[in-house]
């Protein structure tokens, strides 16, 4: 198995994308932020009165989204058609949990798209509650279905 | 408790630091990203003969901290003094464990650097290697350490 | 009435135009910064001999179109084909008018990118000026023309 | 009266403020955005019941805020020490009117951040909403105060 | 001979390419830094044993080029489907040689993204190199061969 | 001799200059594009006439200097307290000569700015003329002077 992001030198380059057909791509990346019982609390009475970290999470996702090819080196500067974002708050393990899906047609897949999404929205969500939480996790971050491409339709097993 | 970054309509606001003082700071943050134990090995391989995943992604996570305040909506756009990653390769659990450093002399703290960094990095990786291995997990992003300003030193017990 | 940009939820999406044609689509938005008669003369005097404001603000402008979906939360990423400001001075009213037309192919309407390019000129006016007029308006900055796409021909009847 | 933003060939350079005192500076700018009665009505029950039009122009304004720089070519990259955005609803005129407050401690003022930040929130605004109103008017945008720096405490008139 | 650039008051627009066909193109820039033959020599051991100046300034030419139209003020935002960097050491004249490719399918041509990336890459490697090296010169940066488009094929003949 | 900018695993990382003082720091960096001589006159022409290609290059080098520290990976994002750029035109050797002076109030020497504006000034003129002249060249990017820190007055003798 060789990667394939490698010139003959041995460098970096960003791959050659230009014969690929363009295709409607889907991509669903999902990850959660972990916290204190009191922290959940706070996220959820701001969602219901007023102070609505999600929101502001939401907002920075998808910008994030539309920055990926900015912040992720070898990545293509694709047009994105659409993104959106989910959460849902997992209550019994304090969790918050972040879908994102983000969708293209073109000749590359929009995967990091999605994962970016996820994770700028956690950092977010972070931003926003350390200052009353400063032991928070950001874990599982992962592709969960892609669609689109010649490599067919994944749809992550577990 | 409350957050702090929610105006009196309820809405998100950049916290006022102007009375702050300038005082040096320093965070460090890590998470991990698995993979297959192929991917691994493609990586080590890369590392040392050429292709070296992980010197892509060592840049992308230091350019990404210098972004931060672009990403991260009510974050402050502050003066980065400094700022390095380490990467670990835990064989037995088929994991690299990426480590970021974020300095400042300023009015307030860089841990959204460096959680941002170790993001940046981990996405990186997960790019350089998604045409070999779509099963990656992104992982236990989290503070370790914090120093400077009022809040005292905090390490993370865990 | 309901707004698109809302998902189930109720926070903002980025609305999918992934079954759009891609069409060619122009559109032309309008506004004026107004400021003392002294500063509209130092304007003309610096056009017409040198220091051109209006040179700055018209880069300043087209740059800032380019950026719109940077800047515009829920602005899908597109490709501008094209880009033009014009400026008018109105003597009467002490009034600098800019015009921008923005041109695109593709499957979402350009008239942020308009009206971003109108608004970033009127502020790059505002701040080359604001050494000697502090009371600069900026007004007006309405949608004037958009063509393409299955909306049709809008053309702003006052 | 000369405009200092332009060197001896008479193109714009962007002025040294090397010598000036690091001082505490404010200021606040105002605009409004006017729109159909119904566009009013829909932003309002955003606001109170789901899909929130002001939240997503809150977050846009304050990140357009920290990109003031990037957009007006002679502006400084300032740390911005906080920022904070208050929207009213005026529904006789059936505008929304936007204030934008920006704070630093430098060597200049940080009034084309307040601008950028109530420029940048009606754009957002105008962008959530064009898809049921193309006619609305961004208008009356201007500097209210200002204070820190030699010139003094500026409060406007009208 | 007159430049498209200007509009017909002489001020500078982002031409309209809406009416151009989407055709692939390649575009080869190339260029050096000179530098003291200590400094040569430092870069070599460092790509051989640790500390990849060049592979730093790879990652750095291709994000560059992707930024290409975010820094060129007329230039177009184009899909980039490829980019690569190639680095030659000429000991004899103590010299890197870097030559970047750029491909796109699109409506105008990618030259400038590989001169972008070539004076990107030269200017990362000053940066590394300059605690031990004052005196480094960027020189010779030009176009090489551009495919595609109606202008048809060149090559540089010298 | 050693880079310092890689950390113990031979990874790049940015130098910390926590401890360094804030002094007042100035460079001046020079450079050219040479080109046909109809280019040149060209140029002139819209100088003297309309159309100033050398107008929109400086707007261009001021705003590339203030994006240094996104595009070089290494470098740290200070504040810029001043930029300048000065052409001139050498009809002899049908060149365009670009000197660019930076400034700033910092813990870290603005080179790296100077440089970017000479750069980016010099790709834009490129940018803008292309259609007439292929074969431009961009040559003899160097550092003329530097003052303010620890290595003490550089000025460049050649």
């Amino acid at each position: 198995m060789s990667l394939t992001h490698f010139n003959e030198e041995g460098r970096a380059r960003m791959v050659d994308v230009g014969e690929k057909d363009d295709t409607k791509r889907v991509a669903v990346a999902r990850g959660y932020i972990e916290m204190k019982k009191e922290t959940i609390e706070a996220i959820k009475q701001g969602a219901i009165k007023k102070g609505d970290v999600l929101a502001v999470a939401q907002v920075a996702g998808i910008m994030g989204a539309k920055k990926t090819s900015d912040i992720i080196p070898m990545c293509h500067n694709i047009f994105l058609s659409g993104c959106d974002i989910e959460f849902q708050i997992d209550e019994e393990n304090s969790r918050v949990y972040i879908t994102a899906k983000a969708k293209t047609v073109g000749k590359t897949g929009v995967e990091m798209e999605a994962l970016t999404a996820v994770s700028t929205a956690a950092l977010t969500i972070y931003d926003m509650c350390k200052a009353i939480d400063k032991e928070m996790i950001i874990g599982d971050i992962k592709l969960i279905e892609k669609k689109g491409g010649k490599s067919g339709h994944f749809v992550r097993s577990d």
